[in-house]
């Protein structure tokens, strides 16, 4: 099994407000199966489904999707002072404010906002793993600050 | 906002277990910060982190993480014979089936299984969005089936 992740589905009650929810973030849609609102990232996906439908791929309850499971997306960006301008403009467009940006006890700067449907959203500036110029992240090597490429 | 997810992070019960079972998987781990074991995935990291350590982050009740809340994390191949064979090997590692692969409705190869915290992958072969030479995934241009690069 290669190490990568093509698309992280996440379900939603309302695919088309969900859509303007990542719109309104600055994000653009790219073509997509019928059913799904897809986002392009680096080398992967980012798709909208409606709960409903992934509930019935799986063969369970639409109503046991729900709750957290325990994963959180991050998106990194170059500087701290990015962080809490990308979590207002979440909240502003009807996210919802977890965490307000701070520093962290590792060294970093962070805030978290959830989705309209509770996905947990990590905004991070790490100075310790800064972004290639492509935006990818990765702590090969990590241990000292780095001067972002 | 840039599109881009730099992390996705796992809570798990056993960090040290989880860790041995996406090893069980074929995966490499990279070096990370301490209390947080990462992996590699295209321009991304994968990590995987106590419960309690990021209900501490989050300030919230390490007991509200849980259930399924309904992100899927996609793993394309690229050819519908790699499906079963991921499946077989995440369920000898301790991995709970959650379908067998399949044919799927529009017109892909899939399965489901469940990481040891319950995180849900897909594992998938699609014929109309062929993996990049660099195994990126992207819908654009989506239509008619492709040959793989």
């Amino acid at each position: 099994m290669e190490q990568r992740v093509s698309l992280i589905t996440l379900a939603v009650s309302d695919i088309e407000a969900s859509a303007q929810f990542y719109e309104a973030l600055g994000w653009l849609r790219v073509p997509s199966p019928d059913g799904v609102i897809a986002f392009d990232l680096i080398g992967q996906t980012l798709g909208l489904y409606p709960r409903k439908a992934l509930a019935e791929d799986l063969g369970i309850p639409a109503d046991t999707i729900g709750g957290f499971s325990g994963i959180t997306l991050a998106h990194n960006v170059r500087s701290a002072e990015e962080v809490a301008p990308i979590i207002e403009r979440a909240v502003a467009a009807g996210g919802r404010l977890l965490k307000p940006a701070q520093d962290i006890f590792w060294g970093g700067f962070v805030g978290y906002f959830a989705d309209l449907d509770g996905h947990v959203w990590e905004v991070a500036h790490n100075p310790f793993a800064p972004l290639s110029k492509e935006g990818a992240f990765c702590w090969d090597g990590y241990g000292e600050p780095k001067k972002a490429e």
